[in-house]
């Protein structure tokens, strides 16, 4: 049950061609049905306006797949994320249209083309081993409909390349800052601009970087106000809030 | 310097009464100025749209008094956070129609009232002690522009709190969620919203909290995605963020 | 030697048919066995009420059903946690009869089917991926005799889902809260009952999660009152104790 | 609105006095009141069976006695922790028969006496510098209106001390163990008893204790089984659980 | 050079027939060699009384090899520690006559049966999988000649075991405690003996034990005074210092 | 009850003057006495052979006081540590013979001289901030009868001062070291004797120093074997353990 | 473009061959390509005077080759570090002419010898273990073009091997510090010298040395001072940054 | 002894006025005093050409008196760091010419002007706040002998205050970077010099900062290559090693 179906149900009952007390019935079962090890929750669709989404770390093929199939059957559309090679091949054998990025690690499913926004999430990242994330925080924020940029490698330690796409900064309409090592872009970035910016710590370093630790900290404590922080690698939770963040402009 | 000023200085040089030479002397030579101790960055302003802040925390009086001075005589405006009564009388002594709001620790001064957003942004806490952190919040979209709700005292452990104000979460364009004990409330109210929500861990609590560690993990590791976390006790940072966020929506 | 026998034995002493140094000779006489790696506690039993219990993790295959062996010799029944899957096998060779899960990682290996009892141990889970854990806290309370239910993937970022079985949490004499991520499904049950909680953190999650101190800290600031917490992933040691309150109710 | 007073509510439906709509209607308004800084929960007492507690850490002595004098309007009753000494005056006046007690810095208001409990909590602790939590505790077990009985400096370096006390371990219901320094004496009982533990780990000590990180750790870790943990100096948390648990037994 | 060839070269300083130059001379050209990756100290033994240790982890079988070579060549006597099979089996070609011992990962080669000490080294664990420390522990303190007794699996979970054994206890000279988990065998035995106690946690643990931080911060902690503490897992460090201590008995 | 009336007691039993029963009922009554808040264990004396010691830290001056009223009445001698100025004048009233050090903030009472031992207990610490706690290890081990030297300000960055004490390390039979900063003194101290080594880490230091966690953390890595390792700041524990090592050469 | 082709385009515009404005332009276009996945920064050769390094760690041997091939083709000359195998036979079949250094894990790529520094870089380490990381030091210092010497395995509790080496640690400029374990090297060789000392820790421990934290910590908090510390197991940074102040002198 | 006397000391054995073993006389006896709480070390002058430092923090205002006399006395110069006022005015009445810079909190006495460098020690300092720290670092230098320049107030939120002074930057022989908050002034500067870089992490910050974690983890992980980090605070210490390499190039 999506949107339309939703105002349609609604009218419905402002009609009288449903009484409110059916109307609240049909609403209260709740469309999510019981797979045994996991319940698929496909009334989030109308709550939240997105679609269903699959992370895949930590679950079988064989979960993935069965997820899989329940989601496309109920939607026709869906965004997998943390896709293992194997996991990839199983949802692409369910929906042959499926586009599987593997540095992303992503699978996403569409029922149409997606009208684009007119603002821009532009994506930034310091270094070439960070790409996985920043790429994951791409798709998804294009899979959920969002015009999306990608500037990759402009490290502050050659400050000059971040200064030479300080237009394309200026004209996005939120920016996604994936760093690893110190994680000091998102504060530079976060100087040079008015907008919104989300950062992203990766686990990418060694030693004193604990995992991320050190980019996470760096990240919260930044000088630059208007920065906010989303948990170690996590690309996906980066483009779904951008995506959000773009899409009050559109309307 | 501000935009207007920034126009007509375009403006010119494109019907040739400034040189673009001359133009960029004048952009060139920054409008800081240096106190010895502390450059008082007027082009932000300018960069970033937003009036000058004054963090007090770890300044003297003197300092504060100083630098306030200074603001005032360039812009007649400012915010300041982290303020102690005695710094507060000083900024008072200097401007009289300041607001002085002791609970969120904040001294706002205006030259005029400024027009309010259609948007709003909610700031919601979780407990009684978490009020200077969400005031704070509150307090600083408010200075920037944004029209502010808040809803106090809504913790997780007593859930129908928060059930009866799921009308107003929906209304709002923007959510600031202030929690300290264990942070929980960011995630209940990310899995009932589709609006972006930006979380303020608090350092109210004892023993395992670690003096905000413990909100501080939970909201990164939020379930519910569309989540961005700002320092802990940062009020400012997720009023300033959530008010960026808003301004999306106005234009 | 179980209760019944030190019943008869002390009974023995009152009617004098056993002298008191007699008495205190057999029961000094603790009865475990020194198998040279691992001194098996026989007596436990007697102490504590329960059967003996094996933690394989860290033992070799050889080591598990060289005690396995003796255990069942002695008791005829046991509990075997985190059992690898050639382990199992080499349990099941042992006893034909005993039940393996795959899942909860664990062998059972009873005499006779124990009576359950009239009181109901709940064990709610947040995610799929934190299924083992919930499970091992499910087999190990129906293991010692509790009647266990089980709720799965009801985390807080669906709040429907927690309120649809709400008349179940209100219907246990306990209940075992697993959770990963934030862990905050702990605080949001542990504020709508009035049973105890025992609340077990998983280490589901990544970067900021740091293999589970994020919801351990979450679930030990609880700010809903009346819940307690065992170790990271110890499944095991929240079912016992849920299981030892429970029978509090059956006496 | 108490248990009784539902109940007769609920019969007065079923005998149909009042209609369910008008029943819904009565339980839909609940009965909390907005004070501005805190939303009291009078109606936790419903879904919870507890009367209301206030955590006096971190309010001001007026916030203390306004949220004090409100909740004994309503309740006639209280149980207010972590009270300050000028805290606890402000209570007084307000309910000349109130409890102080000075070590767990409780106060207490009762109706009337409450009938105790046939089980025993019972409350023990390994150092002088631990009595502070282990009072707050015992008090709270009794305020609830469970019997306590408690044993104070039996910490393992004097292991006769504790086995001196072994009876009265094994006739209790539900053992609180608080500990600073190493919190080994959790371990020990749970490994001398069949009973639910609560571990409750205390911030006395002083170097790699952390402020009560190592006993936390350590009894997290504890080797036997049935423990579960609270919060560091949780004396509440432990003391309202270990009711909870006693009261499975009075049914 | 071991200590009769220093003494008879100060006798024949004494009586002339060595000038004191030469004497400073000859002690001055530190007998180690330089294999390019490693200065083996044959001085050690010098100053500190003690053989040759090769501390395998992290080394090749090749370095092992070369190293156990040199050694051999000079001493005719080692002992290896954290000894993978391959680098066992490359040292028992070395040396035929060279015990291995798997659970310890140690090897020892001696020139002839070393005399034991009067006085007793007891190395005591908790639980079965602490083992490879308490063995590494307990093959260290033999191969530098002192009487070793081990106890092994007396977790204090099960008190009465550890009592049974209270004579061996005091009995010894000095007390190694080897202990995983939460390590709080260390304070009871510490409790009960008069004797030095030497603490060695191990990593044995999951969750919240963080890789032996919960038994190392126990055991720092400990309430019980006479306790010193070594590294996580350091059996060898405890072997040696108790062999330390314990010849201080036998001058 | 001390050693000498213990023995008595023993050999009245072997001479037929008392019953074993009797004996054993004698020592069954622990003399222990309740004061209420604290169990003083006079019997350890019997057990572990040394006096009672009141660890004054979070005591109250009045507690002090009757804790050391008991004490002295019933043994005549004691070792007061972390003694404040006014805790140490109570005592100094209960007993002017007392000796009361400032810097260790300790308070001794013998009710006679000591034999000294003829071994040396040698404490040696780093820096001139150190000074309370080598202090404190040295009068404890005194206290009970250690001979004791002490070297202080021999810090590594200062190699030669080190060097010229080397003698002074050769002769102890153990060596307590002390030192914060960085704590690297244990290592080079440890590397160059054949001694027993116990390292105390100290508090003093600022920034990544985490109030001793860097020295704690230096000492338990050290590549000197031989260090073991005791809380910090705990210099008493230091000393006490010292002094019982130094005990076995006694013998 | 290098610094000689620098000089020479300053020279053609002082000269007046080129325009300034035709300088600017040159200039502004920063020589870098985009590869797509890493902008490979030629000017950093400019700015900072060093060849392009790749850090191989977390590269595919693809990307290691498609990035050496780019620099070549520019440059003729590169260093890489953290090179597994694979990719130093990709970079060898690039360029036959390269150095494999398998401990140091570096590739070096050179068009003619450098001449050598009259200043000597001296690279100094505690363990066997600890070769990677010095090596790799000593290896960046070098193709920078610095005259380096390397003493290794002179760890402090073998001291006298460290004095040994007393006037080659004095005759260095510059001294870089190689330590796991504790780390107390740094300190040692700190207080001895005048020189500047670079340390740096590495992941060589075990147990409480949590993978370089203990090491980094000593070196951090060191007793003498002129010590600075660079991140663990970073033998580049420290190798680079040792050439750059050895460079100082040579001017 | 300082090095002019050491020189002639040698020319005399070399002219034979000496015999050797006078000057070896001479020389052993290290000439340093004891104060029984702290040995100054007047010979670490002639070892390391550095004038005795006076540490002051955790000293009383009578052991800074005490210890700045003696040093006084016998090289009549001294630098004394962490001072506060009262230990200053203590400074000042010894010796009348001292300079106390209350923002550095340090007292410098001099006998004579000291030559300057040619070479410029830059520190630059992020924020307000970390000016003491910055300060600190300034007078270090200078005391020594260094010719230092300070930039404060340059954080990389606002970046063209950076690249104003970007010829300042490059004129220097080596920076100091100071910074608290999130630290990330560290990397940027360390892209655009080619110069060696001291980081030095502040304690300015608050939540996530801990102190001065959050930009020590920052430094340590700059993907800026060239970059040091000294100690949390340690101004001394970074202003210090920055003359050390000054000199460098002044030879």
């Amino acid at each position: 049950m999506d949107r339309t179906q939703l105002a349609r149900l609604l009218a419905d009952i402002a009609a009288g061609a449903v009484t409110p007390e059916e109307g609240l019935q049909r609403l209260r079962f709740w469309p999510y049905e019981d797979l045994g090890f996991a319940r698929i929750d496909h009334h989030r669709h109308l709550r939240q306006g997105v679609p269903e989404v699959i992370y895949c770390q930590g679950k079988t093929v064989a979960q993935v797949r069965a997820i899989g199939e329940r989601i496309l059957r109920e939607h026709g559309e869906l965004l997998a994320t943390r896709v293992a090679p194997e996991a990839a091949q199983a949802l692409l054998e369910l929906a042959p249209q499926a586009e599987y990025n593997p540095v992303a690690r992503t699978v996403v499913v569409r029922r149409q083309p997606r009208p684009s926004t007119q603002g821009v999430v532009l994506v930034i990242s310091a270094g070439t081993a960070d790409l996985p994330v920043a790429e994951e925080a791409a798709v998804t924020a294009r899979a959920f409909g969002s015009t999306v940029q990608t500037v990759y490698d402009v490290g502050v330690a050659g400050l000059h390349r971040l200064l030479d796409v300080r237009e394309q900064l200026l004209a996005a309409r939120v920016i996604v800052v994936v760093a690893g090592m110190e994680g000091a872009l998102a504060s530079v970035v976060g100087g040079m601009v008015a907008q919104p910016v989300i950062a992203v710590p990766t686990s990418v370093g060694y030693g004193a970087h604990f995992s991320g630790l050190a980019p996470l900290l760096t990240m919260l404590n930044s000088c630059a106000a208007g920065v906010a922080v989303v948990n170690i690698d996590n690309g996906f939770g980066a483009g779904y809030l951008a995506h959000k963040i773009n899409l009050i402009g559109e309307r």
